[in-house]
């Protein structure tokens, strides 16, 4: 392990967490907040001393290699998770270090689970922040660190892969740097779009920019009490549900958009794949619901808002999803596994696992048949890797294994199973809202503390796709890489 | 396909299921049950009649190749599903053919679920039919045919493989007709034992035998209301949990016991996974129960017969484990995923998968954090093949989505999400009971007829371990073959 290189990483990290705060004490000067404006100005000041500090002296050895970049990966995110909670604890808005450690972890994995009762009585500065983080996390904290340092060698590669989500990222190369950067600004770009568009419904410019940050990390905290229930606004809904797909698309296909590769993005079988789910399911559900909303139009609002709000991971709220009926409460039940496609900012098990995941089912059935027959996976017209298609089975093997440990846990601080079940699927998967307690009227103030930290590492687990993470736990035993 | 040769297999199962109707016929008779008589007379002699007729022409190509055998015991389990469903119907106690044939596809595949609101109400002879299903569809009812017939070809091999439980029954060889004759002894034998023993209780012969029977299927009907929780007594509860917990081990390990190879009985890996288990969920729910049943015993009274009865998936009731604390219930939810060993009458994904998942996971774990590391899945000392840990993944993948599949498909049906989930869980691994409306007090009376025809469907999906049943939707397709 190349300690001296993670700690210098760790170290830019806090400096940039600390420079990323001055947003937030700005809203506090602009909302004239003194509580808030101390606590963002003591963070800012005292990360940017620290980090300046610990980055003084950069290593000789920039070398980083897969578990030194899984670690760091992991290591940073457990650190932003703890340094982002602090100005809420500070600000006295959130005084309990477990709440707050469990809002900044379900900021920066773009979950959007919250356990505020009362989130208008928040000040806009912490607000901010807390969307904010979804915008950040969204992307990838190490990564827009290297979209703004100058960077010029490969090295960076490992540190990348471990933190992309989706099987798909180790395709990016030496040209890395350039492209992260441009990824970055398409983000940008469709995040300002959307709240210029915002800007043309009731929202005023805060509201606008907060709703965005949250679309664009598929995050979902929104500003009030009841998500964007309050607004009631048609052209609001579609706007989000618009932008909501756009975030969950492979980001590499609006760069292929760019360079005119039209049916490269039109013959690519994962967002065809996601495009029919949510087509069905909000088709499925529409029908499903129509009894309550009395015309077909108004139905198909809610349930494709419902549908992307589950299948991109965003979790904004509409409508109180648990009083529609079951049919339409297991779809979207089911569609908190599947997640954004690969590359995009939802979670999930991706879209592209799901694909590959149904795809070996359909294989193995016919191997099982027919044993004389050799059949393989196909995708993009091609055969997959075969140790890509073990990967992914396994991948799932470990996440479903992972899920029954937590459950177990959480099953200890005496929550109903519904609660504790889907309280674990919305945390590993980055959605947010469940069933019973945690519905989308409800929210996690109910556990307590331990609990509310086991399900910020599950956030973490689910962000970070499981390995990352696990590093940490393993690294004495390994002491020789 | 050897459509002759299947047919004529077919014949068999006919004829054997109506000389097997004698024995309910002879309850009848005892009991003075002129209905039932009359119902069961009429299939008895109806089967055995058509049966030889369709077997008057031994085919002269006896060729069962492996997707003939697949479909063949698919045909099997469907036909004695419809058939042995007829006398329930006939004799006007369960009227309706849909219910009829969930209450005999579960009694066949030993799942245990009851749409029956009051048992006390039946005959005996068709309280005995339901006990005797189990204990019939248990080992298996091609198995016993085969153990019935005189064999002396190697080619019902296929047959047994795809009937046979867990991922282990390869292993079979040319000798096989004789120690099928073995197993069914030791079957046969452990079944009378529990019977005597239980004949020491407060229980007749008839209730005896009858709980013998569903044990020994591990199956889990019962002859009251509320299953063995009217007896309260503690000597019952422990026998049968001992019988539980026998018929879920791995049956040649008592082929190994009777040769005296008891060193590779206590080193089998399965099997001291399985005990781990068993005694870890055990220990930690009478822990957690302590508070309602005041001392350690008592408690472990009803922990040990509940978490076997959700292991092997009996599915037996002593208590209403839905009244017991969270973390309780979440472990037999998890149990009910585990079930009994490779080789033994308990269904559920088998110990043997579970045991080779959790060590895949790890494997992997340490595959990814370390990518130059060549790890193999080993058990019993050996490497495992690849093959086998890549098919168990995929088994596991296919498992999930066809449940996935049903649960939407389930959903139709109006109950609550717990309700609908457990239904499919508990019908897959043909435990019983499971949440809400289908906890141990209620039933699966609740559902349509249509849902009823699906859960019986998983039932079936479930007991013969996925492929042969997915054999008979693709046939057509296949026609070379």
């Amino acid at each position: 392990m190349n300690y001296k290189m993670i700690s210098w990483l760790m170290g830019q990290i806090i400096r940039v967490l600390g420079l990323l705060m001055l947003l937030p004490l700005l809203v506090s000067l602009i909302y004239h907040e003194p509580e808030s404006m101390k606590a963002f100005l003591i963070m800012a000041v005292g990360l940017v001393v620290i980090g300046t500090l610990i980055t003084l002296k950069k290593p000789e050895n920039k070398d980083i290699y897969t578990r030194e970049g899984m670690a760091t990966v992991a290591l940073t995110w457990i650190l932003v998770s703890i340094l982002g909670a602090l100005p809420y604890v500070l600000s006295g808005e959130i005084p309990n270090l477990a709440d707050a450690i469990f809002e900044t972890a379900s900021g920066f994995t773009t979950t959007g689970s919250t356990i505020l009762n009362d989130i208008e009585s928040m000040s806009k500065a912490c607000l901010f922040w807390r969307s904010f983080s979804h915008f950040l996390g969204g992307m990838g904290v190490l990564i827009l660190m290297l979209a703004v340092m100058p960077q010029n060698d490969t090295k960076t590669m490992h540190l990348v892969r471990a933190e992309s989500a989706g099987p798909t990222a180790g395709k990016l190369t030496a040209k890395m740097s350039s492209s992260i950067r441009t990824l970055y600004i398409i983000y940008i770009g469709l995040t300002a779009l959307e709240t210029i568009l915002l800007l043309f419904s009731k929202m005023n410019f805060f509201e606008a920019i907060n709703t965005a940050f949250s679309t664009a990390g598929t995050g979902g905290f929104g500003l009030t009490n009841h998500s964007i229930t309050d607004y009631d606004s048609a052209y609001i809904d579609v706007i989000i549900t618009i932008f909501m797909l756009l975030f969950s698309i492979n980001f590499t296909l609006y760069y292929l958009l760019l360079t005119k590769k039209f049916s490269q993005v039109f013959q690519n079988e994962e967002l065809r794949f996601f495009l029919s789910i949510v087509a069905g399911s909000s088709l499925l559900i529409a029908f499903n619901i129509m009894p309550i909303y009395g015309n077909f139009l108004h139905s198909l609002r809610y349930s494709s808002f419902q549908v992307l709000t589950m299948i991109s991971t965003a979790g904004f709220a509409t409508a109180d999803f648990t009083e529609w009926p079951f049919f339409s409460q297991m779809i979207l039940l089911l569609l908190m596994f599947v997640g954004g496609c690969a590359g995009s900012t939802g979670g999930g098990l991706k879209v592209m696992r799901i694909l590959i995941l149904c795809k070996t089912a359909f294989r193995e059935i016919k191997r099982v048949l027919n044993p004389r027959a050799v059949v393989s996976v196909k995708c993009d017209g091609r055969a997959v890797d075969k140790e890509i298609v073990h990967g992914i089975s396994f991948y799932f093997v470990v996440f479903m294994l992972l899920s029954a440990v937590s459950m177990l846990l959480l099953s200890l601080d005496g929550h109903d199973i519904p609660t504790t079940v889907t309280a674990v699927i919305t945390c590993l998967n980055n959605v947010g809202p469940g069933l019973n307690e945690i519905s989308p009227s409800g929210n996690f103030s109910g556990f307590s503390s331990w609990a509310k930290i086991l399900l910020s590492l599950d956030m973490l687990l689910g962000r970070l796709e499981i390995y990352p993470m696990l590093v940490l736990f393993t690294i004495r035993k390994n002491k020789k890489i």
